[in-house]
């Protein structure tokens, strides 16, 4: 009886898991713990009360805790992942995938056995794969684990395009399939300027430009940060999810989800539109493709599909 | 003619100028400009392309870039500044204000030649002799330089008595008179919660150990962190001062004011009750201490003089 | 499995009904119903289809629909009655008290059926016998049926105070006790200005003229519209209630409570300050009174004991 | 020097009138002066006191002030006219036209002497000759009289589309060109679902059923409330424009323009997609339309421009 905010654990204290909380917070989406290992115990703890002394100034309602202990996360509503390791020079591609496919391995397991009812959203790297890798790990029907890339390869398009012609963020809508990074697949076709095709306002190479700069929009910051990569934006595109999911908006929004099918793909995670709400991922939504989205996007699973394999 | 956007320039790119950059777009107060040293330009551009990237996500319009160029904060509005450099383990207090008096006399330099106009908040510790540095440096008139600590230590104070009384942030109010630090006077009299005097819910030895938790609890953040001092609530406490400029609002806060005369004290910059509103600091509010708060608050006045007369 | 949107009922679809249907949706607090008679279903509709026109603008997620029929406010979570006829010119007291008594006895009885689960707040006039009728005819726990007049009578102070000093309305705050109207108990002695007593800003005299103001708020509004009453700062009085249920912000706040020996008073529903959080009305606080405060206090409440015997 | 916050005008204290006063309260826009008629002083003294009182609840800072006297908006930033009446049951369109259009012109004449600088926006029916009408009489240029009609008209279909097809608000973006009311030239081509074509997810014969409710959606509510129309989405409609204007967002949003050969149209308000800046209409989008919507628009066009030759 009575009513109780939600619980939200969010794995991984770094810059996104903090800007996830803040932001979190802000909106009063529920109660929130952040975990992170046990040699970062005592700065979690202190990111979390910086947090919870910010309550009292933006008049927020929710709890804020700091811990490197997973039965902290006991029953939480929703779990987000954003624990592992970044791409450091002269790292290989495959020792990420090793070493954070183990990581998100472990975390599942506590997810599984701490909250076991809870809906899970991945954005460690590479994110297709480690959100087949929660799957797996944790058990859980496919509707309850979900990654997360499409929503900020979406708002970096938007950036650059509302940057060049002069116009809101607001009115800008655009949609990318696909894998995370260089398979990623924005489709031109669907991207509107206040209803307005894109293509009718801006030349084909410029258009052609931006989706270049928004494939490569996580390296251009890593590279211009020097150390460390992009937090702000990938934690917001964290908040649109929860909230989709805490309030059951049914919002139509790219998700990495697993397919059984859908797009004549089976096993594999990677980013396709789908209806958000209360349950989680309710459907895959089928775009009609044409001749070259369809090779972009084959050529696209493909590569999560080799990196899937890789993990197993 | 017609509407535009107020200029915000930020000085310091580091955690607290990009948390102050993000809840300034996050609420729409205008556009920023982020500033921090040619060494750190890049990092500093790309801070402010993945602040910019959130824009589409949290549908805010507030233009960010990021430079190391002053001229770029031409006519800003208000300049915040949050550069310096932080205490550091085994160096002395002395070091630390020379240090920064330095730098923020230079940042002041750059202010009175591109943003002539501006109203400057000053965060850089220690904070109540940097807004007298800055204040002499740009020769602005009183109303217009202003140093926060005050909003920043009674949230701290409002946090710890929210969570001992299980009572809402919204209902607790507090006022933080004085220095920021072990000379800070929290006003205990003047602690409210839903209307209620704190004195009548909580055990005196209880309030003294939640005051003393308050005065330390800067320490405490930077203790938990081990590297770096909290930034959450203060960028907040920054904003609230950024909407009671920008919205003329006329609010009462505990902000460090030049004091010429008020509470019996001339030349010094220290925390007091202000009306706050588009004309900068408009009036400073006397409240009537009983003896303990006039030593406490004398304290404090001397500690700040002798770091001003340090810092000459 | 999964999550839901809280249901909230509204009962009465005049304007001070609609404009909380607006706000809670604003707040995307919940989906809403909005009942009136059956006479009036096509006016209900139709106010209601105007709201839920208001969605995409405002973007907010809240479903709203109108209705005649209780058996659409099943297993609400929330239910707020607006119902009853207003004063007119001529009508007795009397009269008022047996027409509205009638109407909330019988949509508490529509409420006991069809949300037996829920929690009640009452704003009908007068609310505070209003309220006991309701807590009768429901025979719900008496933490789950509450009135509201305080948070009203507090803004009305606080507007007056704000607008005299010329400070933020942020900055005052404020506390009522006892009945609404004229037997309204303005604790001055807990009104505070960013922290400092009133009654070191404003003159007694003063004080006293924005008390009784305050006291004749209503009446004030009545005679200034000719037809009708207040209806903004009511429904935003009854968002901030629903806003500490439905988020548990355990936040103290001026209600109508059922008191069953607080204040040495039993089985009388009056306005004094309570905890309200996710299980309704969590506790009463008991404020010490002065002899004056009291004597006022027992007043109010021997008016408010009397309408309820007139009911019975 | 200092900020001042914007002052904004409405002129006509009906539902619309105090709805768009509070929505921009709320969003701290800026001051409001509500003005009506000398006969509708003190109704509108009490509905401005009443919106005032809701601010320490809703924690906004604008003061908001009713009065009958003109003198009042004296340099008024933006002035919003919504005054007018309504098409009673037995009055003709042409009786309807010819009373709003004196009405328009009195309210314009005031306009031009007390706020010279001001931008205006009307909501007054027919919405298209009003604002030609205000336009003509107050002389000011093109870029500062705008009507508002698409905003509303869009809202109502994508309403119909979010509930035919269970997605969330946020997702569905359309574009409404042309009149207000019959002569409505709904773009289905130019109508997405999270960047979907709607005509991919609905059969033709659905979505014409949808695009003439929309049509008829004003009549719609006015049959359901049986005494009045639609306010809640207009005034919200309205608020939308006034963020575009106050903050420079350079939207595209289907305005009321002045047409001076955009469209092969001349010397006719018609609703167009237009940019809403600091400048006001800073520029028509003109999109390529088909030859059926060609011809919808020339007969939308035709139609107001019959409505202006009335008016003159």
């Amino acid at each position: 009886m009575g009513f109780k905010r939600p619980k939200i654990a969010i794995i991984g204290a770094g810059h996104t898991g903090t800007t996830v909380a803040l932001m979190a917070a802000q909106q009063e989406l529920g109660d929130i713990v952040l975990v992170d290992i046990p040699e970062l115990e005592n700065p979690t703890k202190g990111k979390a009360l910086d947090l919870l002394q910010t309550a009292p100034i933006q008049q927020f309602n929710s709890h804020i805790t700091g811990t490197a202990n997973y039965a902290e996360i006991a029953n939480a509503d929703i779990v987000v992942i954003t624990a592992g390791i970044a791409r450091k020079p002269g790292m290989s591609r495959e020792d990420l995938i090793s070493t954070n496919a183990a990581i998100i391995s472990t975390v599942s397991q506590h997810i599984k056995q701490y909250a076991p009812n809870s809906y899970v959203i991945v954005l460690s790297n590479p994110v297709d794969a480690m959100t087949y890798v929660c799957l797996q790990a944790t058990g859980f029907s496919k509707n309850r684990v979900m990654g997360q890339s499409g929503i900020l390869d979406t708002a970096r398009f938007n950036t650059f395009i509302a940057e060049a012609l002069n116009i809101s963020v607001e009115d800008i809508s655009s949609f990318v399939l696909g894998g995370h990074g260089d398979e990623m697949v924005p489709l031109v076709r669907y991207t509107y300027i206040g209803g307005i095709p894109l293509e009718k306002l801006m030349p084909p190479a410029q258009i052609e430009q931006l989706v270049e700069r928004t494939r490569k929009g996580g390296g251009e910051i890593v590279a211009l940060l020097g150390n460390g990569s992009a937090y702000y934006a990938p934690a917001a595109s964290i908040i649109v999810m929860l909230e989709a999911l805490l309030k059951d908006k049914k919002r139509i929004l790219p998700v990495i989800a697993y397919l059984q099918g859908e797009y004549q793909v089976h096993n594999v995670c990677i980013g396709v539109p789908v209806v958000l709400g209360g349950n989680g991922i309710e459907s895959v939504v089928e775009l009609h493709l044409n001749a070259e989205e369809q090779e972009a996007f084959a050529n696209s699973v493909q590569a999560v599909y080799q990196t899937i394999e890789y993990v197993k």
